[in-house]
């Protein structure tokens, strides 16, 4: 998958942390972002409080762009939360970044969410109509609004009391000076897991935010929870009874990362086995099983266990391309596709080459790597999806746009093959994919996952008029 | 292997570039400096020109970095050099950044250089006491005064005469306004291929770097050889008959991308039959292998082909890190590690674990993962390393430092098993090395190999005294 | 006046910009904003509309500092406000630079606002306990609040409407995508004029930003005004009718540009003349009048005119002072006051200097600046003021900050003599410093003036309580 | 005078500053250099020792710009030198910031310089021929490449040699990690101070830099002298007895800050009295009297004192003006004049005008301010210049380029007036600018100053073919 040069076919979400009672709370929540940066490369914040004061920085970039020389030295504090933000072409502005920080009648608080509100649209007329301004167009002010608005002084109380209004997925941090409350949307969409360091209490997006600072991983949120960690200790309640887990599937096909756990199956694992799924529903003849770095090697190295036919390093994602300001000819640009990512020449020359990727969105990507691999003298290039057609946008935080640029909304799986160029293709089912996830929950539908860009089914009430022109995240 | 934050136990090498006769020379040396990048993050220079004019720029950190916006705008011409240097503790200053660009009696040339002069300070210091003055540390200053005092009058044959003068590893692109004049040393120390693209020709340092402009690999600089190409063509010739081919042995073990090939074998292929050899050589019974990112991957793969034990992602490498400007509590520093690289704890708790890597230099890092490993919950872990015990410096560009830091200078292996606290451990034998590379020379030493760093058999003199203080590349 | 390095004595102010109908709106506000940028050093901001898209960007520090290559470029419109904020030490954010952006139920407003409303921190408590939620410490979000409170649907009558609600200094600037309002508080306390361009209509802080753009001066914007500049053209009417004009006469004397004229009257005209004025009233014998550059120079030199004593250049203001990074012992930080501030040791060596000041606040930089001249070799210093002893703080924009540290609300004019270590020190009256401003209105109290530092009489109702804890401008 | 945004009619020049025996030797030197800044704003640099170890920056830009957050930090040492260089539009490079550092046979140096050599380019084609490189285009490189090869191995021994074969304008400090090495041209063209703080020893291009710091003045270098400190104390001597003081008259005219001395003239008060000189030699009967800032205030101060016209401000300069990124219209491009100065219409308007200005070189930023003083309604307009007409080039470090683009040298003092469109226009006569200066000194020509520029006679040989390509300072 390409991100920042080649304009990625799915773009990454936002990531949260936050943690509390650890005298270097600011630091480690600094270390926290840098685990969850592949969630989000456009900008970084971090509020912390020492129980009077509040310390502030938010910054475009990554993580150590977003904190400059000197930034963080002046941080102190036992409570704090940070937010990494993805990466859109539109908003990319430092009033969008997270954590927002507000005054409002009960004193100061900040906010950082994951996700993306699906009646977002809807709230902001009404609270406009009430008088409300807004001065960013992200959810995360339209949730500080309806906490403001509560009749609750109480911070934990006001939080529950905004969360009746808010529709669509939310992983949520807030704190004041004393208190971090963490709430989860009834369904889940987004994970969300809890971590212990000595006395101190974190939370983060993925458990590899925990790795980073030493943490040890102790639950996961669950859907329609409302935690609320100060002095008096943990309160562990709800703010909703009606839940019904519906996590969203792709973080493990793809936004989440290897190292990380999510209700407690490792992402690498589940990956593999997708992988594995997908050799033995769609096996074929080849001398090479490649896969797109970096979210389908994973799968690749499954297939190729499944198959036995030799898993190679077959493509090669460069390390260190940034920001770049050159502005060549026509021919030159397209060479720029080479910036991110290589073919392995003496790999797949000559060879019939099985290439493994997670997903398809409009296909212009894999187009192109198909074709790289032919340049690079591919004799056949066999392309096997670890996942479904998606077929559907996604409102609950996944830039996957409108549902005319799916090019699964549209066409058949054959012609899906002829515009990408490749000499075979086949996807993942939809029952082979839970399966290999493994994850089993008679209670909940699909097994507590949501599947709706494959099944169209959503796990909420869409309004389709009002839910898209919202800023994700 | 750990870059910027750990301290590398290897540092990187330099990367040059350079083409003739295509419009967007600079653009495309642009591009290829990308590509080559992985040799080199510290600083990054073009020098190109139009047969009239001259175009410069050269700037601290990443390509990407050393290049803002409206940099590159500016440059035309037809003929272009690049440069991509490594990361070193004290002479990190622009000053030291090439290309270096130089006015003298016949006019004005810039120069672009990887590897080390083994003669650079006895060479200094007679130019010196000639009355030269030296405005850099750096060795390709030596070669442009060397070229300057030549009587030959033209680039090519002042270039040449330069040469006589000079010992040790030099990989070099020198150019005028008309001429560019590629030279490589008596050892071939360091590797350095030429490309076609339509009716340009290309010379980088490594393959991939065509790949990425869309040229075609021709063929290797040989050890000796001196090109020249202008609006004549292509002149072939040599500085010396007295070759010997040593091209260092860690390109194809640590250095080069695996992408690249060397000398027509690829080195990812060859880093998974190190693997293969070594798993042949040394076997052990375990759940699980995994290779540490990026470097070792390759060779994990071949280790778990030959065994059968299964593969997988066991080390994840943080893609995101920058310069960190974090202030931490020594507590928090030993966590810093965990910011470069994490353990997948699911893929290790409660396994035998077979940790591939590339070399030991220190033991240090080698240490550090030993131990995240553990943490993680590995119930053994068994470290193979795909090259033999580093027991002698470099001097010819590879900062191993002294004798007295490496390792396997004064320990043996069992004492190093020690020191990493690893269950156990086995490093490839040099037969097996050699044999895994494929590389078969009759007419040299080695198969034409330098592994004077495993041998102590140095291809070129070495004057202890002098080679040492010298800056690298 | 020192700026930047020493702490003033006097904080600057705002100045705010605005045009309407002119194809190059926004660059003339960039322009405008460069000729009011001694009313603010902090942070620039400009927002512009061509009728549907926005334009918004603000930066920290100079004009030319908050706008980097390229921010400007892609601004369009015929409409756009700007803003230059002030240097204050705690809120040097991003945040509360100006001009802010909303969204509200009527659509998008901006909102660019100099002076200081004495009610704010009541307001926002009211505005708080309505649910309404606050992301800066400025004045300007509680205004943006009220006129999205009102039950006017209209910018003019929304923004009339808001005004009913704020009490203390404003003089503002509110725009959508179609209007320009202007307004004034009912005191006029900070100044305000309005120019035209051709068809364009424009208003500034300041008439030297006029002369910058090339537009001729129209009349000031009077005490209670309410403007409105649309296609429909220009309406001129009242938000109150209970007004009396009690403008800033601090303006005149150390504030405004010596090229702007308020209320028709010239600023270096004026400060001439309360030289002039102060010579009548305290004459000494001396050798040499010198002024504290840059605001002290009119006054010196009217000083020097009517006493027959020589003008010289005694004091060299350093051009090219900016922020520092030196850390030096702290003998070397008290050299740092040379570094803004040099004595002319030829010019002063000697003889007995009158040292003309605009006003003395701590009375720290005016000992400072004695000292200095006694170490140039002055035989006498004797300071005259071309103002009365400020004795009360202000409350409509003027950082004053506390009654305590203002040195003549406790101390006679012989301690402050003593204190700042002068031979002789005179201040000018009341009724000398109205007489020479010129200014006659018999329709308001102090010819139209604001006296409140010197005579404590504010114009407005002041909540001792509430009032001083604002952020201003 | 204009400057970064209006084409400067006069380039500025360098500054030079060195200090031995201060344990603060480079922050005495930071501030040394911000008080010489107004002799350049292109770059900045400092080299230091502390006897052993070499801290060395240099940056582009102010002062403050070139030395960010960090970089003073490191500097330890009791010997330091520092240059400040002038703006020049073609070779804005970081390579030509001085001071320059050089290690050669004898060990170290580095070598900070203003002045111009009117023999480079014949001694770098004399050095090229010997071998030598050159990586700027500075005249330093030059003298230190004649350093490095005289025989002698001592520092004053080699610069005194080095010495012998350059011609030309040069105020040097060279120092080692022992020795500062202060030298001056045998013309004395450039003005170079000692002075003395304590125990240490300083020298700076002009007087304002020890106020700066606390020195006393000691005494002017005198034209061939060549002065050593170090350990053993002061040794000073001479390099030449072929010496005729000829300082640069335009130093006191334009360059220098007004609280400098040189040779014991105040330069203020040296202005003053061209300015009265001026009115008796050209007096006008008129209204007012203005300036054009900063250089030309002493001497309208002077005219006005003589005539009893009253002295106004009728120009202010913007103090805020940096670089800017503002791309209008042409219309809008003309206004950017206003950015820099702006006439103060009351001041002007319905008046007859003389404006002061110290020079005319081109004509164009004279005919600039006449035509914004009319627009401002000035009824007359009378251009009086407190300088002679600048007739011929400057060779020895003023950037007045060929003589093709000085107005006087090829157009009447009435066609001036008409290309300026002045109602009358009158310059100061020779004799009357060497009687205002007041040096009296019978053993050189002209009093001991440089008057070239008026006079065509020039102190040193010119070759008028080699001179000019020389890069100055």
């Amino acid at each position: 998958m390409f991100d920042r040069i080649i304009w990625d076919e799915l773009n990454e979400e936002c990531g949260v942390f936050g943690i509390y009672n650890h005298r270097e709370a600011p630091q480690l929540t600094y270390l926290g972002l840098h685990a969850l940066q592949h969630r989000g490369q456009e900008s970084a914040g971090i509020c912390a409080s020492d129980g009077e004061k509040w310390y502030k920085h938010r910054g475009m970039g990554l993580v150590a762009e977003a904190f400059g020389k000197g930034d963080l030295e002046k941080f102190k504090g036992h409570i704090a939360i940070g937010h990494t933000r993805y990466t859109t072409a539109g908003s990319s502005k430092i009033e969008n970044a997270q954590p927002l920080f507000f005054r409002y009648a009960q004193g100061s608080m900040a906010v950082a969410h994951n996700g993306n509100l699906v009646n977002a649209a809807l709230l902001r007329k009404e609270l406009e109509a009430k008088g409300s301004i807004f001065q960013t167009t992200s959810d995360t002010e339209v949730i500080a609004h309806l906490i403001a608005r509560s009749e609750r002084t109480d911070l934990p109380g006001a939080v529950k009391d905004a969360l009746q209004h808010i529709k669509g997925a939310y992983a949520l941090c807030v704190m004041n000076e004393r208190q971090l409350v963490i709430a989860l949307d009834p369904n889940g969409l987004r994970p969300l897991s809890l971590g212990r360091l000595g006395d101190a209490v974190c939370v983060a997006s993925e458990t590899c935010a925990f790795d980073i600072i030493g943490a040890e991983y102790w639950r996961d949120v669950q859907p329609g929870e409302l935690i609320v960690v100060d002095e008096n200790g943990i309160v562990e309640s709800t703010h909703t009874e009606k839940t019904q887990r519906s996590m969203c599937i792709f973080e493990y096909i793809y936004f989440a990362r290897p190292d990380s756990d999510i209700d407690g199956i490792n992402v690498h694992m589940a990956r593999k086995r997708l992988g594995k799924q997908l050799a033995a529903e769609s096996a074929i003849d080849a001398d090479v099983i490649i896969g797109v770095p970096d979210s389908s090697i994973s799968a690749a190295i499954g297939f190729a266990e499944t198959t036995g036919i030799p898993y190679e390093i077959g493509l090669i994602k460069n390390r260190y391309v940034g920001r770049t300001f050159i502005q060549p000819s026509q021919e030159l640009r397209e060479r720029a596709v080479h910036m991110k990512l290589s073919a392995v020449r003496k790999v797949v020359e000559g060879k019939r080459v099985v290439m493994i990727d997670d997903s398809i969105v409009r296909g212009t990507t894999s187009n192109r790597i198909v074709r790289m691999l032919r340049e690079a003298g591919a004799k056949e290039v066999h392309v096997r999806i670890s996942s479904p057609p998606v077929m559907n946008p996604c409102f609950y935080g996944i830039d996957t746009s409108t549902r005319d640029e799916l090019i699964a909304a549209t066409k058949s799986v054959e012609e899906i093959r002829q515009a990408i160029e490749a000499d075979s293709l086949a996807f993942l089912s939809v029952e082979g994919m839970q399966e290999a996830i493994g994850r089993k929950d008679s209670t909940a539908p699909n097994n507590g996952h949501c599947l709706a860009c494959f099944t169209g089914q959503y796990p909420t009430e869409i309004d389709f008029e009002e839910a898209l022109p919202a800023l994700k995240c």
